[in-house]
């Protein structure tokens, strides 16, 4: 049933991203996409343009991003059309030409785009995709693609960081019901799978993207039988097999106590409790006292799960604090990624008919030019340095270049990667990082060199440009 | 073409919010629902539960929330159902015993809900919302009701403190390219709007929730053409009658010199200029600069719109430095709530079968009893406290009870309140808070005060609960 495959729908003026659909998908933009457009129409401008999509700076607690979200992106410009309804709601604005209209009725996306893969590292100015095609086209799907990227590397650039301080234990995503609406929690159980978590909460990203789902009880249950015990047996009775009771709804000890006396009644059934839950308190402390009662009863096998207000910090603090805990449950504050719920995404114009393009805004001047990445390792296989570079100059001796062609003429690249072999590739490029741009805390920043080539070609049209611009004669 | 109205679709297994769509919404849910659900199902609990959906404490940066989303939660508890692509993915998970799987193909919410109007002040522990239905029902929504009241609210939250910090002057939403995914997209755009936003950058809100979209140039439009002012005459043809001109791609004072040029142009052709734009730098500054070289060039009619990361903050401080800006485009740090991007919001149950519940879970606990908030007013007509009393208690002496019945019997009780509605309701509540609860920065805690009966029951309650739940015995 679980299906490792795409949902994708190229319906008229509709978008399946997973099990989220929208319709007139076009209109999911900034109105001045379609100004622009109407005016790059009206001045005839129809040349290829090149947008380049990258991060300005990293928030203090990141070394480094894990891309994600090109998936999305992808099926977007594949599905990019005009309905008849949002045609008909650009004329009711009556700011559009007739003509511009018309042209917007039989609007696909044509153009290339190269990225860099989902799951791989990636650093400031180093863009994770370009787009080039038509200006129109270009700039038509900016607010759209900046949106699907953004959201997942966001949350699996978050969700790697529990990864890593769960240290091989179990990450379990609890998420949904805190994430910034349905689409978020659909992407935040797949960028935390692809981040290395084991399952998640969200029955329909079980259905969607074949991730294993999770979850027994919750505190109304325990609280709707009489007694707390009652709760236990019952719901023992009801999953012989898959029994996790939360302990915390009254006193956490008290209710291990109970657990003892139900796995012991499931043991005569040749049945197994699985494990206990606690989500509240002191939880180094109950996780060893809870241990301590499980384990005298010779229940050792059962397992010790914790949830409840986590991130990677208190994750980290647990285990370093010996807590025995097997597995963690984590919802909000991972997948809303709270110390950083945002990154300086931009989407920009490096090249237009030709001709390198270049913005001076203050603290947000942008590299002109198309671009490569270029990753070298160390003899050791670690991750050593970056080099961005243009497109067009001579690769450097060695390193890995990153972006590759994902879509030509309008049309995915085929086989697009799996869920599976994009979160292979997240856990060895995570596992090949330095350690000092890997650490939860005060991370080093990565090396990433500009070639020689962007760099004097950056210095020249900047001075071109400033002479140009900067005054205020015309 | 706007609709003020509601898209709705109650085709089987499917649920739009705005023009997003789920399909499979009941599966959009926390698998430990549904075997807490096949677990009631087993045991013939089938008796009316409660369950109350509050925030236990404000973020330190908010003085009150403003309650939002309700309108999608009724609409997605018409249409929740169980498809048969469902019912086979469940059966595939081989934990669910048929005669559940059954009970689930006809499964629909029946239940009645309870409910703070959108566009309310509410403050901890009120309840925004309570469900009370048969147990399973009750139970099964939550995930889902979690979600979508917890984005508007986080949003609208926020959005109010940027329209205060403007003091009257317009707030556009600029967010869409930076929101969580598409769905919190088009919730940015409304809750904003509710909030007292003018109008959005979101054209598909625009049609869908009717407000104005706004928008005209980026900065990769300007460096589209060989010279500044090349773009600034091009766009100007093209909308004679809504052009705002971005200064901010190489240099603002230069850019504000050629913006009177063709401001001049303009004027010959009997067009007028409507706007420049301010995306970077030193905004004060810049702002009273432009300002001086518009209105020398008698463009004093000429509006100064700024826009780049800003947030309240940054609003109330140019605003404060007398920076002659007429309006704002506000955008990522406003529609993630980038201070504060999670409310803790829980969904409790509070009564079941007649019997009221909490829980006693460590900084958790819970207030039992179905609830209601009763708001009272000073002689100034301000906002003065609330008390938060059992349902059935009489009600206290003065003081307006906020929560209505919405729902009965699963349906929506109609009319359903209009968005300007929602929007005139939040505008009045906000007017008539305490000014130091609705101070932007360390605002002061809003006077609520649990009624007698409230606290009586409640401790009897727990001293009950404690005295056969806190033992080991059984």
């Amino acid at each position: 049933m679980p299906d490792q495959g795409r949902a994708s729908v190229r319906s008229r003026g509709a978008f399946i991203s997973g099990p989220v659909l929208t319709r007139d998908v076009a209109l999911l933009t900034d109105l001045y996409e379609l100004t622009m457009a109407a005016s790059y129409f009206r001045e005839a401008m129809a040349a290829a343009a090149t947008f380049s999509l990258f991060v300005r700076k990293l928030p203090p607690t990141r070394g480094f991003l894990i891309a994600a979200g090109l998936e999305d992106a992808l099926l977007l410009l594949e599905s990019f059309e005009f309905s008849s309804d949002a045609i008909a709601y650009l004329a009711s604005l009556e700011r559009f030409e007739p003509a511009f209209l018309d042209f917007l009725r039989s609007f696909r996306f044509t153009g290339e785009v190269r990225a860099v893969p989902e799951g791989t590292a990636i650093f400031p100015d180093e863009p994770l995709l370009e787009v080039t095609a038509p200006i129109v086209e270009a700039q038509l799907v900016e607010t759209a693609v900046i949106n699907l990227i953004h959201l997942q590397t966001v949350q699996a650039s978050k969700a790697v960081r529990t990864v890593l301080a769960a240290r091989g234990r179990a990450v379990v995503d609890f998420g949904l019901r805190r994430t910034h609406g349905i689409h978020a929690g659909m992407s935040a159980a797949r960028s935390a799978f692809i981040a290395g978590a084991e399952m998640t909460s969200n029955v329909l990203a079980g259905l969607t993207y074949g991730i294993s789902p999770a979850g027994t009880m919750a505190h109304s249950y325990v609280s709707a039988f009489p007694r707390e015990i009652d709760s236990f047996r019952a719901f023992a009775r009801t999953f012989p097999r898959n029994t996790t009771l939360l302990l915390d709804t009254y006193d956490t000890v008290a209710a291990a106590h109970k657990a003892v006396v139900v796995g012991r009644e499931m043991e005569r059934r040749g049945e197994r409790l699985s494990g206990v839950r606690l989500d509240s308190g002191d939880m180094a402390k109950l996780a060893t006292e809870v241990r301590r009662i499980l384990d005298s009863a010779g229940l050792g096998y059962v397992q010790i799960f914790a949830s409840g207000g986590l991130d990677e910090e208190e994750v980290d603090r647990l285990l370093t604090a010996g807590a025995p805990i097997d597995a963690f449950g984590v919802g909000t504050r991972m997948n809303v990624s709270a110390d950083a719920p945002y990154l300086d995404m931009a989407y920009k114009i490096v090249r237009y008919a030709g001709r390198d393009i270049l913005k001076l805004s203050e603290g947000k001047t942008t590299w002109t030019g198309e671009k490569q990445v270029y990753r070298a390792r160390g003899s050791d296989g670690r991750l050593a340095s970056d080099v961005l570079a243009l497109r067009d100059e001579p690769p450097p001796l060695n390193g890995e270049p990153l972006l590759q062609t994902v879509m030509k003429s309008g049309q995915i690249v085929e086989p697009y990667p799996t869920l599976a072999a994009i979160r292979s590739r997240c856990a060895e490029e995570v596992a090949v990082l330095p350690d000092d741009v890997r650490a939860l805390r005060h991370p080093a920043p990565y090396r990433v060199r500009y070639s020689d080539s962007l760099i004097a070609r950056q210095r020249a049209l900047e001075a071109a440009t400033r002479a140009t611009e900067t005054v205020a004669s015309h």
